[in-house]
C-alpha cells in the first residue's frame, strides 16, 4: 500500500490511472477505522480497479466547542488495516495541506441542512461539502463510498454530486452494527462500559419505532416520538439533541407517516454524542 | 463546430477527449460576444487540442433588481463568431438544466467579496463560484480563459481553484479596448451614443490614476481618488460606486499606494453599470 501525504502526489497519481482508463474506489474517513468503515473497503475493492482510503480529521466539521481535539487518532492501526483490506493508496494529507493560510472558500447545500443534525451542529454540513469537494477534485474518483449511519450526510454529498454535475458515483452501504444492535462509530470508542450498556437504547427505540410504523400501530410522528422517548429517557446522563421521522429524500418532517420514512436521532451520552437511524423503506 | 447543450453530452465528450490525453482550453461565457471574448477563445487555441465555449446567462450571478432579463442575447451572431474562430464545441445548457428544481448547492469565497463589487452586488460572486465550478465539472478543462476586466472575478476564480485543488489552470488576458479606450463589454449595447461618449471617463479616470501612481505624484489612496472622482463628476446621469486602489492578490484597500496596485472602478451611466480596472505592476 502506497501513502500518499501531498496533494500534488495523490493528483498526479490519479490522473495517471485516469488516462489509462481504470476505475477508482474511494473511501474518505476520518480514521480510526471500523467494521463499518471495512466494509466501505471491501465494496469498493469489489467494484473498482484501484482503491483509494483518505484519513483526515476535517477541523472544518467541528463546532467550536465539538470534540476535534480528543477525536480518536490511530494511524498505525488504520494503516494495518488497511494493508489487511488490500487497499492500494492510503492518502493522508496534514490539516496544512488541505487548508493552508488565506484558505476561505466553502460548499454549502443549505436546503437539506435545516433538519436533523443541521440545527445542532451549525456549520458541520458546510466543511463536510466542503472537505468531500476538495477530496473528489484530489482523488478524481469513479464512485466514493459513504455508510448510511451518517444518513444526512449521504443525502448533502449525493445532492452536492448532482448539483454541481460531478463525475463521480456516491455508493451508500447499510450500516455496520455490534452483536447488540450498536452502530458502529468511532466516537463509539469514547463512552465508558456503563455507557457502551446504555448506548444500545438508542437502536432499541429506532427499532421499536420501525415496528409500530411497519405494522401501522402509530402512524402520527408525535405521538410516535413521545412513545420511543421513554425508551431513551431511561439513560442515566443522557439527553436527546431530537428523533424526528422525515421525508429519505428532502430530510423535511412528516406530518403524517408515509413510506418510504426515515427515522433518525442524535443522543448524548455523558460527552458522548451518537448518531443513528432506520429507513422505512 | 458542434452545439452540445445537455449537460450529460457534454460531459461524456470531454471524457472521451481526457482519455486520448487531449487538452481542453474552455471560455465561459454569457455571450454577446465581443472583442474581449474573442481574444480568450484565440488564445484558447493557440494553447489547446480543443476549444470549448459555454454560453450561459447564469440567474446565480445578477441580483433580484439586476439586469438579468435584458441581458444581451443574440446566440446566431455568437454562434457565427465561434465558427469563424474555429472553436470545436459550443455548449449552451438551458437555466433548467443548469438549476432544475431543488437545486440548492452553493459555492462561496467569501475572504474575496468583501470590497469592490462584492458589498454593491450581494450574491453575485456566488452566483459567479458556483456556475463556474459546475461548469468546470461538466467541461473538465485544462486551462481556462477570463479576462481581467472582470479582475475580482479573476481573483474569486483563482482562489476558488486553488483552495479546492481543482486540476485546471486559470489564464488571466489583458483588458481589450475600443480604440479611445473604453474596455469591451457586452454592457456597451445598453448605452446611447451619449452615454458612450460619457463611457470613456471611468477609463481616462484609471488612466489618469496610474499616471499619478507611477510618476509617484499622488501615493495617498483618499486624495487620488479625489481626484479622479473630479473627472467622473462631469458625467451626465452618472453615479459612482466605487473607485479604490486595493492590493491585486487580497483586494483588501491599501492605507498607501505601493507596488503592486490595482486601481479599480465602478459607475453607473443612466441605467447601465459599467466596471474598469488598470493594474499598476
Amino acid at each position: 500500500m502506497k501513502i500518499i501525504r501531498s496533494i500534488q502526489d495523490m493528483q498526479s497519481y490519479t490522473m495517471r490511472l485516469q488516462m489509462q482508463g481504470q476505475s477508482i474506489g474511494f473511501v474518505p474517513t476520518m480514521g480510526a477505522l471500523h467494521e463499518g468503515h471495512r466494509s466501505l473497503v471491501r465494496r469498493a475493492r469489489d467494484e473498482n480497479d484501484i482503491v483509494v482510503v483518505s484519513i483526515f480529521v476535517n477541523p472544518l466539521q467541528f463546532g467550536p466547542k465539538e470534540d476535534y481535539k480528543r477525536y480518536p487518532r490511530r494511524f498505525a492501526q488504520d494503516e494495518a488495516l488497511l494493508v489487511k483490506d488490500h487497499v492500494d493508496v492510503l492518502f493522508a494529507p496534514g490539516a496544512d495541506a488541505i487548508y493552508p493560510q488565506g484558505y476561505t472558500t466553502v460548499v454549502d447545500v443549505p436546503a437539506l441542512t435545516r433538519t436533523l443534525c443541521g440545527p445542532f451542529r451549525r456549520g458541520h454540513f458546510q466543511g463536510v461539502a466542503t472537505v468531500v469537494a476538495k477530496l473528489f477534485e484530489i482523488v478524481q474518483p469513479t464512485r466514493a463510498y459513504f455508510g448510511e449511519k451518517d444518513y444526512q450526510q449521504i443525502r448533502v454529498i449525493a445532492r452536492m454530486i448532482d448539483d454541481l454535475a460531478m463525475p463521480v458515483r456516491l455508493v451508500a452501504c447499510s450500516t455496520v452494527r455490534e452483536k447488540d444492535g450498536l452502530a458502529c462509530s468511532s466516537r463509539n470508542r469514547y463512552l465508558s462500559r456503563k455507557e457502551r450498556e446504555e448506548a444500545i437504547k438508542l437502536y432499541q427505540a429506532l427499532y421499536l419505532g420501525r415496528e409500530l410504523i411497519d405494522q401501522k400501530i402509530m402512524l402520527n410522528p408525535q405521538k410516535l416520538v413521545r412513545r420511543l422517548m421513554d425508551v431513551l429517557k431511561t439513560i442515566p446522563h443522557g439527553r436527546v439533541d431530537y428523533l424526528s421521522v422525515v421525508d429519505p429524500v428532502t430530510l423535511e418532517p412528516m406530518k403524517r407517516i408515509h413510506r418510504p420514512a426515515l427515522l433518525a436521532g442524535a443522543i448524548w451520552i455523558g460527552k458522548t454524542r451518537l448518531i443513528d437511524n432506520v429507513i422505512i423503506p
